[in-house]
Order: structure tokens, then C-alpha cells, then sequence
């Protein structure tokens, strides 16, 4: 298991002066996810994805993976997640795989298309919003009127979990709150991509998410909502999702075309609602 | 040609006062990347990406995506880059194709093995940071004694040059400076690694990364320094790398292996010097 910081000793320089001094970063290490079926099964195993992260909740982070990106649609598909041992001692704890249900088709020219669905169906704004809501099959419920008082509150209990960002001040960090505020699960990640899969993955693995979704839940991100980070919520059935920073354009049109309430600039007494679900 | 940014009516919440407002987004769109030969050689086009980006010289995110990545070494190898035109029309302006010479070998093996280098060599820090050093062609020549005073001027003199930070508050940025600090080169993208391949872009294409690199230059990001904007920089012989936000532990050891000086959160009269280049 590798540590989530690392100690270092680096030149601070403040008004021109230098000095030595102690520091510690967030670790970042790449992880290797692989796909493949138990020994019984006679069928081939593939590498699915490297992916630069922050170690710790790997196993979350590869169910998580999976299916934002769509490679399952339900947690019951996959058997069980773990590191491979049949690895150099060097990359213990940075290949992982995950064992599907026979059941479950592996086509390796499905998961190919997968990271092109884009390109397969068009490379525009319209067809990678469609290809979203052809991967999600669960619907979002509209979260209705939007309490600012509960919203507000939401950034400092994040922050007050987090653990790793506290140290290193490197790191992004997604949290799971239930319809009333409360924290349910936070993780923290270099990769805010990451930090997301694993907070869906973790929810995943607890049976959150339910085939109607994760029910009237509230992800918030410490960073911006681009495209990828709400078609995450949109196919994990997100009610509610609320950014620090700004989002992007397809981001809100996705957002609006799949009935989820898009918060950004979440900061102190003020917010944005960018799409309002319904 | 797409716009930067788009226009919306959100809503506006302060206080817990709600109130309709006119707003303005980052545009975000797909751009597939397409590698070809010239219509007299019989060879295969073959798709090489699909990335999220904000429109806009992307001729250049293509040329720094091949080179920052491997695929090309040099800038002469890329004959033309140019939109396709056969495609269709809501597609017009998404996608890219890189013409090469035909002398570059263009086997499907090698780009795809391009992606997974570190699962082909390994899947540790260690390895990672073997492949980038095998990638890199361009010798890094130490920056030497690094004057506070220049490193500090250098953010306000990026923000100054944003454009659509500006508007939206949604952007990435990457600028060049040279070694005494003048702007050369800034570019915006919702993507942190698109602004940086779309500066190395524009610096191949304007003659500035000869054979020893991109000689005396910063490069400036507006957020944080992980593995892959430090592996860029590396590719290209940048001398000096200063982030806004935090490195990575993974950045700082590549950092100080390959000579590259790596400074971080550069905020008002203060900077963290994590690899001093010798």
C-alpha cells in the first residue's frame, strides 16, 4: 500500500528570502486497471486503462471507472476487484483487476468504442450528449426547489473531511451528501476524474446505487464541472451536482437535456444554478 | 469556427436571494484527431484521439499532442494539419488531421503502444519516469539561480493576457515566457493539458523548439503541476516549469531526474523551488 503523501525537502522563497524546508506532497503513481474472468473461463484478459492517481481506494476507483464509462451498467456484474499479484514487486499495488460475471459480454471492440463513442456516433457537442444519455439508464428525478441555505453549507463540511488537501494542498476532492446535507462519502484525488469514480465507486460497492439511481444525493466537486465530471453524475443518476468553480458549456447543455441541477461558483453566501432539472 | 465562450440565462443566488442573470460560458467541445499521409500515398488514416477541448487553435493542440506524446520528434515530420472536410456538417471544425511525411512510420502498434507506455515498461513511478526520460530527444540545460523577482511578476503578467479567464472564470491557463520574463505565448483551454499542448504546439510551429529544446523559456500553468504537464515540458527542453497550485510527488521526482527547475504555488511574493534543476 503506498502513502497518499510523500515527504520532501524543498527551497521556500517569500519577499525574495530562500530557506530550506520540509513539505509533503500528494502522491501520484499510475494504476493500471484490467478486465478478465475467473480461471474457469478460458477467455482472454485485457488492459483496460493506465491512469495517473493517487493511491488508496483502488478498488472503488476501478468499479467506478467501469461504469461512468460505461463498460457495466450495474455493480452485480463484476465479481470481485483486486490487485494482481503476478506483477514485478515494483508495481505491487498499481495493477488492478477487475473479474466480470460471465454473463457479461467482453467484446473487445465494445470497450474499444467505448473511449470513441464521440467518434462513432459524431465528433460534436450534440452527438457526445447523446452518447450519454444512450449510456445511462437510470433516470434523474427532478431535485425541485434548490434550499441556498443547505447548498451554502456544503463546501465547508467537504473541506472539513478532507484529510490529504490539508497537508499537501494538491489535490481535488469529490463528496457524496444525501438530500439533506449530509456527508455520506468524500475522496480525494490528483485527478478530479478520480475523485469522482471513486466516490461513485465506493457507492457502487454499498449499494447506493440503486437501478432508479442514486436517489436524491448531491455530488459537489472542489474544482470546475466540465463535461466529463457531469456525465458521470448523469450516468451514476445524480440528482444534484454542485462545483466550486465554473462549468463549461456542454457541460450545462448535458446537464439540461438529463434533467440534473447544475450548481457551479459555489463560494461562501453565493451560487449559480446553471440548470435547474427541469 | 466555434466561439470561445457562450452566451446562457442562469440564476443567480446570494444570500438566499434568487434572481435571473445573463452569463457566460467556456465553450467545450470534442476534437478528434486524425494522423493520414498525402492523397498520392496508399496508406491508412487512422483515428488517433478524441478530446474534450475549447475551440481555437487547434492546429497547434494537434501538433504539441504528437509531440508532447512521442508520436513525432520533430516538427518537419508533420507535413500539414488542417480540418477535415468530409465530414459532416455539425462536425465541421471538430475534427483535426495531421498529414506526415512519408517518411515517418506510422504503425498502429507504435501509437498504441504510445498510450500504455508505462503498462509496456512497467507500472510504477519508476518506469513512468524511465519513459518519458527514453521520450524525451531535447537535452535540458539548468536554469542556474533562479531571481525571485522575475518568478513572482510572471502570474499577473498571464492574468493580465487572459482573455476568457476574464469572462468566465472557467479556463485553464499555459503562457511562455522567456528567460528574462517577456510574454512569448499564452493559450486557454477548459483543459489544463490542451493549454499546454496547444503553447508547445504554437512554439513548434514558430520555429522556437530547435534540437536543444525550447532554449532559457518558462512555462507558467494556472493550476497544478501533476506528471503529465511536467512530462511535457520535459518532451520539449523546457529549462523552468512554475504552477500556481501544488506538484505532485511524481512531478517533483521526474523534476529532478530530468533537470528540469519546477517551482510551485506561485501566489504574490511567495514560491516553493521543489527541483532545483542540478
Amino acid at each position: 500500500m503506498h502513502s497518499p503523501v510523500s515527504r520532501t525537502t524543498i527551497t521556500r522563497v517569500e519577499h525574495g528570502v530562500s530557506a530550506p524546508a520540509d513539505d509533503i506532497l500528494v502522491t501520484e503513481e499510475p494504476l493500471e486497471i484490467r478486465l478478465g474472468y475467473g480461471p474457469e473461463h478460458d477467455r482472454a484478459e485485457m488492459r483496460l486503462s493506465v491512469t495517473m492517481r493517487s493511491p488508496g481506494h483502488d478498488e472503488e476507483l476501478a468499479l467506478g471507472f467501469l461504469f461512468t464509462e460505461g463498460l457495466i451498467t450495474d455493480p452485480a456484474q463484476v465479481l470481485r476487484v483486486a490487485y494482481c499479484e503476478n506483477v514485478k514487486p515494483e508495481e505491487r499495488g498499481n495493477v488492478i483487476r477487475a473479474e466480470l460475471h460471465p454473463a457479461v459480454d467482453l467484446e473487445p471492440a465494445r470497450w474499444q468504442r467505448n473511449f470513441y463513442t464521440t467518434s462513432s456516433c459524431g465528433v460534436c457537442g450534440k452527438s457526445s450528449i447523446e452518447s450519454v444519455q444512450v449510456q445511462s439508464q437510470r433516470p434523474i428525478a427532478s431535485w425541485g426547489m434548490v434550499d441556498p441555505a443547505l447548498i451554502t453549507a456544503l463546501p465547508d463540511r467537504m473541506r472539513e473531511a478532507q484529510t490529504v488537501f490539508t497537508h499537501t494542498g494538491g489535490i481535488h476532492a469529490a463528496a457524496l451528501f444525501d438530500r439533506h446535507g449530509k456527508l455520506l462519502l468524500l475522496r480525494e484525488d490528483v485527478g478530479r476524474h478520480n475523485a469522482v469514480d471513486k466516490v461513485i465507486g465506493a457507492a457502487l460497492a454499498s449499494g447506493m446505487v440503486t437501478p432508479v439511481g442514486v436517489e436524491g444525493c448531491i455530488l459537489l466537486v472542489s474544482g470546475r464541472a466540465g463535461f466529463e465530471l457531469v456525465q458521470k453524475c448523469v450516468v451514476a443518476g445524480i440528482a444534484l451536482m454542485a462545483a466550486v468553480g465554473a462549468p463549461s458549456s456542454i457541460a450545462v447543455d448535458l446537464a439540461r437535456e438529463s434533467g440534473l441541477t447544475l450548481i457551479g461558483f459555489l463560494r461562501g453566501h453565493r451560487f449559480n444554478v446553471y440548470a435547474p432539472g427541469e
